[in-house]
């Protein structure tokens, strides 16, 4: 239940020596057609890397043949000569499946601010192309793991087409500075248009809405490829209720491989006069480490909410706030509601919901706990 | 040196049995004249504690004649009865100095959503009258502590009039929720409208500017009351910078006492279009949880500062910007710079200086790393 699970998609991963561990660092994802619509996503940070830079111009117009990724190195911040290192990996990728260079997209994780090791990289790229085949998703999705724990997959057949993805971005670092990196397949018959519109739609529910640290990566990349292998053409709104969804299994994913994490918090914003204000709350919420540690410390601190919130241009009255921790409601009308020794917060799983009373618009972000784990990872891991 | 230093001023701090742990809890601050000139700054937080909203009301006549201060509780989500018991509060501290209840404001802080030992509080109150002194004000400064390590207090005497303030706010926790808290005194011959500029001024140049967690507390006060005692009329120009060199003074004890933090980080952004611009970029920077976690591993990571700056929409070119961490220009024109080696980062002061080679403005914005000591403080205390 992986890239390759759509007809049309073979993948590779491989050690190719760019990381000092000698872990799989390198992979490849490869469209055999028979069409190459595509569409992608990308970090709407203005410091962008180069892979970033060149992916964003080879899927410019709408067609994209493979995508090469690599761990070890995030190739930003590395001016003209990183430039020409991620070209150089498209041409490279091109050459071996025998496309043209922009028909090839770039995806690099890693530290910022040093240049990849191009000898390394041309080489394995070699190799990954001769290694490519229908069941290497798994193998792919391994290669561009950093911080990640473990290998994120998912999958979805419906009516005769089918959708994969991989993604990496471990919920402690990400979706941030570790860097997400997420690639979709389908076998579906798409134009570039429906790839773009469903996938603008999709993320803007799910990657958009995990926030696990407010901070926003130089290469956030999310690619859609669709091979059109099935033959079927499928009704767009099934194409994206399906993307979405998969892509919300993944965003979950993400936040739940969070070693460093002891909590997995969903923040419920309801009631609200827009949607964009539900998600605006929730985000704040969200990026509060004064709620995040009491999260940590079991503690269902609402006076903490009610500060986030607070901060926030949204349309509520304070005196009409309501907040419940895990179904019970701790705060009423802006006040003291429920006794909060009622609210058991020693599981993994953490539901906030927030009642604007201000409308009929709702929103929920999932974010994860601030913890000693988290400060460690992100004291001595550089990225 | 601190609120009873300037003449016209009497103060006490008392332990009144708020707090469970029998520390100080409750501070008076008197202006005895023979002028009553006052201003006050309060949160920006839509949600707003009870003693916010009374002061707020309290100063809009531009006069104050004391100010009553708790510890050990915020006063805040505490509905209508938390806004009588603010006014309470006013009203038993007015009965004893023999003033109306308008001429008294209200500060609190502690637990959020929890109400105050209203026979407890007023008791305290009438007990700190009694011992009010001129020098009382070191007593002040520590009847307002929460999980501040040290009093912060600080004064300045110019040319025949003096300053003086109290602040509490640990530098962990605050600015922040658990609340900053700042009483100002002079005995300068000022009018309302002087008050409040010269306040407006100095809190933009330096309680704004530090900005330990990101958060926005309930309860934030700063108040300047003038005693007019001197009889000297300061030139207003002379009298905004020593406000502010003040208020600067007493910012950076807030950013210092941070028994959890490892390091106090200046960040200086020069070359910017505007003023606004270095500010929002300095802010980014410093609520960075990735950029803080680095500096708690002594990591020079340029690389979570360039990310920071490209989220914000300041002018400037990715490609132009500069980083130096301490005097190490670690990175030069969005590439590459210095060896990170040569960054040594051990000591407790870190300066991080950007350029945004934009323009002529620059700001400094001060702020903490993210340690384990600030998860365990935040997991334990509850505000």
């Amino acid at each position: 239940m992986t890239v390759t699970t759509p007809q049309g998609f073979v993948a590779a991963g491989i050690s190719a020596g760019i990381k000092a561990s000698g872990k799989p660092d390198l992979a490849v994802v490869h469209n055999t057609g028979p069409s190459f619509a595509a569409a992608g996503v990308f970090t709407r940070n203005r410091v962008q890397a180069a892979p970033v830079k060149w992916s964003r111009q080879a899927v410019a117009d709408g067609e994209l043949t493979a995508v090469v990724l690599n761990s070890g190195g995030a190739n930003a911040c590395t001016g003209a000569e990183g430039f020409a290192d991620a070209a150089r990996m498209a041409a490279v990728t091109a050459e071996q499946l025998r496309v043209p260079s922009d028909a090839v997209a770039v995806c690099s994780t890693g530290l910022i601010g040093i240049r990849l090791p191009m000898d390394t990289v041309v080489t394995g790229i070699g190799t990954a192309c001769e290694q490519l085949s229908s069941d290497g998703g798994a193998d792919a999705a391994t290669a561009i793991m950093t911080t990640d724990s473990v290998p994120k997959s998912a999958a979805r057949t419906v009516d005769g087409w089918a959708i994969g993805g991989i993604a990496k971005g471990a919920g402690m670092l990400a979706p941030g500075l570790a860097t997400m990196l997420v690639v979709l397949t389908t076998d579906a018959e798409l134009s570039a248009d429906q790839c773009d519109a469903a996938l603008r739609d999709a993320c803007r529910m799910s990657f958009d809405r995990a926030d696990s640290d407010g901070c926003m990566s130089t290469n956030d990349t999310v690619l859609l490829l669709a091979s059109g292998a099935s033959g079927v053409r499928p009704r767009m709104d099934a194409f994206t209720d399906a993307l979405t969804d998969l892509c919300c299994d993944l965003a979950r994913q993400l936040i739940a491989d969070a070693e460093g994490a002891s909590h997995e918090i969903a923040i419920e914003v309801v009631g609200a006069a827009y949607e964009e204000d539900a998600e605006l709350v929730g985000r704040e919420i969200a990026r509060s480490n004064l709620f995040k540690c009491a999260v940590f410390g079991n503690d269902p601190n609402w006076g903490r909410v009610l500060s986030a919130i607070g901060v926030t241009d949204a349309d509520f009255d304070p005196d009409m706030l309501d907040v419940a921790f895990n179904g019970v409601q701790v705060c009423r009308g802006g006040q003291i509601g429920e006794d909060r020794s009622l609210v058991d917060l020693t599981g993994r799983h953490v539901h906030v919901l927030v009642d604007l009373h201000a409308g009929e618009h709702a929103a929920t972000i999932l974010t994860n706990d601030l913890t000693y784990d988290y400060v460690k990872e992100n004291a001595e891991y550089s990225s």
